[in-house]
């Protein structure tokens, strides 16, 4: 967990992301978390960015994961799916880490079920992007740009 | 991970309902998990099938589990304990695996405090069924017979 | 009214349950509730078992119905279809008569309009069996057995 | 139903009265409701009243007595049980025959579930009394008597 | 009940509406619900139309009535009182005879109590009549005309 | 403050109360407290019991009355007036001192605004009385007599 | 604006409705809003009446033309479209003008999103109508012709 | 209005979005809008698009504009300012046109006060980005790109 | 308390008003409670009116003072501090009186907690000033001398 | 739009506030709308302001007048009307040109509809005045003299 | 009212607390207030601190015991029974006096009735202390040593 | 795990608190996660207790722990963070082993987001003590010294 790097990203995907591609593809879209790591890793390069890409079903462990963000990277991409919508631990995490955190869906969760238009973590967020599939991930590294080289 | 013989079914339950048998007995009875275990896979050869059984105190855990189904299983049998009333994550996992579910509870908990009325698991269930203890997975593996044998 | 030979288990069907078979096959099924009365007496004839099964649009007629199975019987099974969400009364007459009591529906309610989540019968029974079809009527009386027995 | 003797109070008790007596005597006594019909008689008569005491599971029964009583009756005494919490019908008829109404509850409502605490039969009432046990039917008889002597 | 001449059209008249024209008249006008009645027969006439027009203050009897307009009737009008806002197997049974139906209520119900702006019968109807009166009637009326027809 | 005759009943008045019969009389009438007092204490005096009568604008000082009933007296009645909507600590008050106690309102609360139908008192409270005047004192004296005397 | 012709009734569309027969026709039929003009106006030549017909998406253009009703019209035939449920400004125009009102709706809001089931339109009116189409409109002019003739 | 060039795309901005650059700098930047419009076409050079900026404080006006989007654009971008929050006209006008849409904030109005939590607009649009400033626009032109040409 | 010099008029000031001028100053300025009495008797007397001027901490006093208008006002003036927001006790003594009343706060209470936005003074008051400091009383003054007059 | 001479006061009135003196008088008053603005102009030059006043019955038109105010007005009394319950537009506006705003309202807001005891315009707002008629446009000079002369 | 030791530190009982150890002692424990006075007092004198301690069941009076605090106190320790749950008066005193606070309870008031979930006392608060009995007295006592010797 | 001595207390940090001194300290104080843990080691140790002092992230690690506590522990400490406002698992487990637990938060949470005003732990706690930074761990300390030694 060396990998400080200057102008890493640290890229977090929540529970249930990793079956991405084969789940509810009309939803989600056929890409694999693979694919959108790939994107995101040949985007970074592009903007001279690199990105540490992660993915866990456990809240404890992305937890972690924001905290040694302090060391290895100095922004957060979060997609932190389901516990978007129940976890205060996360935001907390996100708020004390205190780095540029933009927080990604890959739906419009606007348009779903009353209970996800709800997030924890956009208030930790310098902003929200939702419903671009993943070319979400790579508007967030756009955006992180400027943040991160200033 | 690699015992997916057809017939399989893979029986969930969530935290705390290791303590079964030294907890709360008034309310849970004096069976321990091992007990229903042991019952369930009784039960299950009777029906000429088989029965994975599991127990974690950690969502993520089970959100783990859930996937690996797809390959291992043919049908979920569930008793999420305390996640039932607060995991989106247990939900989504459920509903991306795309197998018949059943969940399961021993005491009937609409008897108990109103933040225990509500499940998650629910809505990615065919049915549910409370209120008849340690009887309740055995009474979920006949509902399930025929659906596994389709 | 005097058929109160031990064993007698009152099913008890509410309001539009008539119509079973020919309604919105695609939510309840094709059986009509002949069949399933025919199902529920021949499985309780296997578990030693006797069944009254009824029908009523009334809501007062379910309420002097369930009065009358403290004399004629050992256990009630109630789907008590629309009734379940508005009746105090069922649920009085329910408490009053101090019988084991299993709610029964055709469908997962869960997974249904709002207002079809709260069950007035739910506190009143022993426990809940909902989204296995006409099998939720065996299951009932599975469950009901040993209870009866003691 | 030609019993229109000046003086008559019409009393009417709703869903699972018929029980009293016989049911959860810690919370309702151990008088029958023939018990509190003879009191009801008995007091009436001291007043110098008449008394027509009558008992329904129907809601729609109960909705015709109220009817009724524009022409058999003076007044209307009514427990209605369970409907007091669920029946615009039962306002609706209340309000639309123009009756002093009293309504009366055995037990004190507002020490019971929270749904039990809205009744829509008090803001058709002249008033309410409740908690006292079979007295409150004789309290409003005499809390009656002026207003049918009038 | 063997009336099943083409054109019938089932007018149902909920709770209390018996009353009519001698209840409340600066709400409900001075008519009689034979008025209204006879208003109808004249009008179906004159549509080509009949009617088969009943009252009943027993939520179970019109359920039953909904469920025989499967044979006897082509289509429904129904002002259901206050089981408007309270009857749930109302709703159910609407949905189930699958006939078009109209919901006509002779006051504005938007202009009274907060509890009488919903209603369960408006999600089973094609439309929804209210303020008009008696007119309202003869307005289902005219609007069913086409679909009958067809 | 030694008054503690057997038999002796505390009658409390709240808030306002001493306006009676000048203030919105078409509410409350046109009797003066003084006139309740005297017809309570003739009333008692005729069913062998006495009656301390008192009335306080102060939350504080009808606790400290309801204290010292605890020495003084067998029962309360209670109109706490507006103090019946706001006040835990008239509720916790009369549910320390352990004495049968009777709510009582001049006017039937429950026509009136919403945030008058909540009572603290009810669940202190043997029994309540509401809507009929100045009698309600009388009947809950005749309420209280058997208690009393037990 | 000088049409003040006796029998002139003002027929308000809201927002988008000017888009009818493009738009969702699933939902709001094919007929576009000039059909349903030039339908108006031959259904009222036959009551003798005559029709100023406007649409409008600007809430303060509709406020305006409510205000000049007084002058140039007897009565008013509202589909207030979106603002229904979002404008206290119609209402309040509408309960100044003092004519009466009809509101019309071509769907049936009841069974759409709950946000369209509240109208601020309703309570300022003397009926309503939805969920017949264009047909409501010439429903609007048949309720309305004896109110204007008087 | 005849701009119909293809690539066409339509940027509006709502209420009080004309005071950029002069409001609360701290929350919204020091851009004007006029700025803002520069950068958005010349980012839309870059991506062989065309931009129509345009702003209004009118509800109404905003609507036409989105009607009118149908001949002269394939896609619009909106950031509806407080309309986002209250109009239910401009949902409807979005949902009409079926053209792509993205909702745009340049603060992250999940930070912001309660009642700017909730989005009319967002239902309505492919996705949502908000809390980047004018760079959101940028971004939203980035996501349409692919979408328009295709 | 004899003082009823015709152009009475009561001002009261609630809990803790006593501190002003010393407690958080940043909110309700540096002025203390004398200062805002001569100020509000010398307004008062240039506009040929007197002012009785009182303070209190306690709820019962205050509706004393309220009762006691009665016989020596013609005026309220009132700011209830935090009793406003609690205080059903002082709402009916100001309902009672039949006195014109002003309702006055020092700080806009809409700026403030949301607890703060209701008050229990205002449906008993003539009109409502909030936000202008000391000058509230002294518009209030003004705007009671027509009426006091009259 | 030039009159930007120093002590201009911008007066703004909202939605149907043309019709005053017309509608509902029992309710506003007889005043017309011109007859306020002479006296507010009175009353303006008696304390040297002068008063631009302005209504219309669109939001967008009142928030272009806002915005216009940094220009030409020193402060603003706002009557918004129907607006003020509804218009997160307004309440931007408003605090987007930092000026003194009042609050003003004819009638006591918080003695009528409940939708109506919310403003969107108080938390922009100095102060609020309601409930006293035309006479609150001039305390609102008042109120503005001593900030308008700083 | 001169006591002003520095070390001072006044010890608050609200309404009932008077009555402790005769009172609901499963609860309460048996320990009196006077009890509890001496405890707080011995525990005082060992960390050089000394106690004025108080009770009264009267919120105005408690208030003014607040006030003087600033002048005879340096720190409050706050049990406010029933008006923990009620008086905004209370919060606004403890706020304005700008002493440290500590609240305490004997019982644990999250294991109670909702309502006393609620405390206007925190927000006022360095911090609370509940469930622990007397000894939660002492605690405070502990907890404010080193704020006070600072 | 084996650490069973008899006195020893297990100390519970949840999610973020390994962060503590380096996180927004002007909330939660300089002191690292160990300098509380020596504290409490030192403080316990002058107790005659032995302390078992721990963190996680993960809500299932944590539930372990508690469960464990049955045979190392005699008493729970924990501050469970993020975990107190949303975990039903950690209340259950609590619940489960029947330990006296004391609920300790380094903040005051009642002066926070409203979302963490409530707690799962409290129910299952002995007492809560709140607010006083690493203090309250040794008030905890001492809160349960005599239920040990009992």
């Amino acid at each position: 967990m060396t990998e400080s790097t200057p102008g890493n990203i640290l890229v977090i995907n929540g529970p249930n992301l990793n079956l991405l591609g084969t789940r509810e593809p009309e939803i989600y879209g056929k890409e694999t978390l693979s694919d959108i790591e790939e994107k995101c890793k040949a985007h970074a390069a592009r903007l001279d960015l690199s990105v540490i890409f992660r993915q866990s079903n456990s809240e404890g462990e992305i937890v972690d994961w924001i905290h040694e963000a302090r060391n290895n990277a100095q922004a957060i991409i979060i997609n932190a799916g389901a516990y978007t919508h129940t976890s205060v631990a996360l935001m907390d995490a996100l708020l004390a880490v205190e780095l540029p955190v933009v927080e990604v869906h890959l739906s419009n969760i606007f348009k779903r079920e009353e209970f996800r238009h709800h997030s924890y973590i956009s208030p930790a967020s310098v902003g929200v992007i939702c419903g671009f599939g993943s070319r979400g991930y790579l508007m967030a590294l756009d955006a992180l740009t400027e943040t991160i080289k200033k």
